[in-house]
């Protein structure tokens, strides 16, 4: 059980920032990846469509045999979680939790912000998570349609991210937040950028790190921590032809991103 | 036969702007739209998903006995139009022959300009249709990622959008186009900044009237044109719940959206 890999799935590209530092925190683990490009995005859709393929594509990372699956998408995760953990006998990490237990322990003034899709802001799943944490906390959530396709258009330091970033936290800022929740995959991309507009009193709590740091947590307290030999590169699976998804993809991972097979989940 | 209604579709709302034509154009006629919310958008995908997505619409809207089918969307044009033709023994009219003969009429220095999605600029169907009329013209195309985004964010006319546009329009102004073809249904609300930007020398080419215009010509040379009473309202169907549809639609239709069914296409 311990050599099995990690599956991780996302609607596209935005959860290779999730595998990218489940790679950097933990060298020898065994990486698949599922983006779902042929629906993507998941963030204007409705739970119950976002529910469907999310079963579908853990159904998938199921069958190539995995210990453990990371929802690297806040919207699936907002919707999938407990109901994938429930499907499949396997431990299951949304990207929500991790980033909320973040935020609570990074917060001081108690006012905490979060930004993602529509899907996500909708579903209040970061609101839960973090009153679950303390009741008080004041949550401030917004919405942000232009950033992922700014992200993958590269302008994510452009100046009409920075517009865009001016007009989306605008509110947020007013209302006196110290913590920023990035509740999409995407959003780290535009880390300087959002920083820039947030100021330096505001902190960003990006959920990949978290997302890792819980995944390691989970692995070790089970005895399933992969061990040895280093791992082979991530294996890479998509719902329609490769090429946008390795020529988007790389920008995310860091890295160029190669041998990537197509699969149909429907 | 005559009284069969018009089918339409779209990865989602855009097509709305067609069906809005059809209806100014053609008031007598029967119309049902489906928009495929489920896989929304097209325009970043592969010819081949793309392609299989449109002969699942077109099959589901020939289930409901339609005279005609209107491929109301540029990147399942620009793939699917042939295709759909070959299979149905109905005839079939995509937007982007109207978009082309028109800017070939409107163009007089020959220099015509493309925006659309990713999908449509790289099928270079556009360009493909635009040197069937006219070898000489010369055509400067340019993909433009935000501009659904924007318009679907209801910020068709804010600062971003203008900044946008400048950045996408820059290098073909500088070619000297005269004529600019809004190659993806969105566009047209974007009309106004598009114009600002571009200046009052370029034409901009709007599909949707001059796809209603070929779709009046091809009825009434079939003899499948209605008459008698006034038409009912449209009759609309999504693959995803409907209430995004609505809510985002009516600026497409210029009117509320109602009545709207969920149907699952794949």
């Amino acid at each position: 059980m311990p050599d099995r890999a990690i599956g991780i799935f996302d609607s596209g590209v935005g959860g290779l920032t999730v595998l990218r530092e489940l790679r950097r925190q933990m060298p020898h683990e065994e990486l698949v990846y599922l983006g779902d490009t042929a629906r993507v995005p998941y963030g204007t859709k409705s739970p119950q469509t976002v529910g469907r393929y999310a079963r579908e594509a853990a159904r998938f990372l199921v069958g190539q045999r995995v210990k453990l699956l990371v929802v690297a998408c806040n919207t699936a995760s907002a919707v999938a979680v407990d109901d994938l953990a429930a499907i499949h006998r396997l431990p299951v990490v949304g990207v929500i939790q991790p980033g909320a237990r973040r935020a609570l322990e990074v917060t001081r003034s108690g006012r905490i912000g979060v930004i993602g899709t529509e899907g996500t802001i909708r579903s209040r799943a970061y609101e839960r998570a973090l009153h679950r944490g303390n009741p008080d906390i004041e949550v401030c959530a917004a919405p942000c349609p232009l950033f992922v396709p700014l992200a993958e258009e590269g302008w994510a330091e452009h100046p009409i991210a920075r517009l865009a970033a001016a007009e989306y936290l605008e509110p947020l800022l007013r209302q006196g937040i110290d913590t920023l929740v990035l509740g999409c995959t995407h959003y780290p991309l535009l880390k300087r950028t959002l920083q820039e507009v947030a100021g330096p009193t505001v902190a960003l709590i990006d959920s990949a790190e978290e997302t890792a740091k819980t995944v390691a947590i989970l692995l070790a307290a089970q005895g399933l921590e992969r061990r040895g030999l280093p791992s082979g590169p991530p294996r890479y699976f998509v719902t329609d032809v490769a090429e946008r998804f390795e020529r988007v993809g790389g920008a995310f991972l860091g890295a160029p991103l190669a041998d990537v097979t197509t699969v149909t989940l429907d």
